[in-house]
């Protein structure tokens, strides 16, 4: 894991340093960029071609696309009308140090970048590259993220049931976490069948990832999560916990996992690093 | 020129209806999709097909994506942080009417899908689509248009040789214009020479285009243009005229055309509607 992080890391700043752009924009891109943690949907990525292949050098860019994806959605959800979050992960937020305007291009830049990236890579053919741009595009706009971003803004401040809240998560955060397993599994060489298995893995993963995120609001550590526990309840936002309690919220998560690893074996990813990671997302304290 | 503009209205409400994904967001985009005037950039696309190829409809998605990333950077570019405009061809601009997130999240959906078309579209072989998606995503990101609007936001208030200002146009309208045209003759068949040669019509084409429109802040008709005239001067702006005066720039705008004119002649296009096409760009009033 340590491993991917480390060539997920070097891979974008490398491919950030060396265009030839204006320099404030480089330097947004490359700030938020940078300040970048677990890099979780990389990692995922990495993990689940080896699940099936053997060189992941075919799936470097895709991850690099995936990470610069991810890294616009919070660049653009910090933003004053958005979220208006000063500080992530105890840095200020792009906007705060590079203006607004400039926060807004470099997340379009990143966006747009991430697209061109995998349409030059020499590694892949263009069946290859034009399958992981149909998904990763799909991921991320209006049927994918976007769209789960526009839901959670209408769903604050009202009652939302459980099945809404689902939704919402798997728009919102899971659909990048499918594009992770499906692209990596994909260059892999993961059989259609292993795919579709894959594709209930992903969805569990997502909700667990989900869940945790809402159990750790309530009951996690501020100083290691680098932001403000206790911010979903001041929102008045649905989370599992409120919709569960605590212990509820435990056991939903539990079960996914359970399911999530059963998925895992009929894709026959048992073996993989997949398993582990399941439990990670699962446990993590921040 | 009707019929291409019909065409690509139609074309663009229909894909954008026929979405599943939150009707809000849909709305939204649709907005700023309807709002939409002369079509330039689609039409240039078309007429560079048929000056060609035969049968328009495997340039159809091309033009419709062009034109969606057009819209999607009036978008952002009229939110409060950038040009805070309340008005856009007569009518409110988006964030007005959705307020500031939805039309951040509007503008992010049109691009993202922008590449989700091309990728999607049954009639383009894989080698087509690449090439599209190459070529597109360098033209509107961080090297193209996005890099444009962060060097004209910067010369903003600060004295600007006409060699930085026909860099910041380039970058900032020139390079959609150019993919306008690389992609119809690409996909109409024009040969590597003739595409050489169109490099340069579209290099002057965005010239002439910007020409223009500096010159229509002095001289337009307010009601044609549906917008403000004279905003470059209280700006404190570069323009054409104030660096060449109205006159000088007038001349330096047709010298570009017949210098425009004469690369069509050499990409075996004299005949074709580009032709009066730089003439319509020339002179256009609004």
């Amino acid at each position: 894991m340590e491993e991917s992080k480390e060539l997920i890391h070097d891979g974008l700043i490398s491919c950030l340093e060396k265009l030839d752009i204006p320099d404030n924009l480089k330097q947004a891109m490359l700030y938020s960029v940078k300040a970048g943690g677990k890099r979780l949907r990389p990692v995922l990525l990495f993990s689940a071609f080896e699940a099936y292949g053997e060189d992941n050098k075919k799936a470097i860019s895709s991850a690099i696309a995936l990470e610069l994806i991810h890294t616009y959605s919070l660049v653009h959800d910090d933003l004053p009308a958005m979220d208006n979050d000063d500080y992530r992960r105890g840095k200020l937020t792009n906007h705060k140090v590079f203006g607004e305007a400039t926060a807004i291009l470099a997340g379009d830049a990143l966006l747009t970048y991430s697209f061109e990236l995998i349409a030059n890579d020499p590694l892949l053919q263009d069946a290859e590259k034009v399958e992981l741009i149909k998904s990763l595009s799909r991921a991320s706009g209006p049927k994918g993220m976007v769209g789960g971003q526009i839901l959670d803004m209408e769903a604050e401040n009202k009652a939302t049931s459980l099945t809404e809240l689902e939704r919402i998560h798997v728009l919102k955060t899971g659909e990048l976490l499918q594009f992770a397993v499906y692209s990596g599994a994909y260059l892999g060489g993961a059989s259609t069948t292993e795919l579709a298995a894959l594709n209930d893995f992903s969805y569990y993963l997502g909700l667990i990832f989900q869940i945790q995120d809402d159990i750790l609001d309530v009951t996690g550590d501020s100083q290691k999560m680098g932001k403000q526990v206790g911010s979903d309840e001041g929102n008045n936002k649905s989370t599992y916990p409120k919709l569960l309690g605590l212990d509820g919220a435990i056991e939903q998560k539990n079960m996914y996992a359970k399911k999530a690893k059963e998925a895992l074996k009929e894709a026959n990813a048992a073996h993989s690093n997949l398993m582990a990671l399941t439990d990670h997302f699962s446990n993590r304290d921040h």
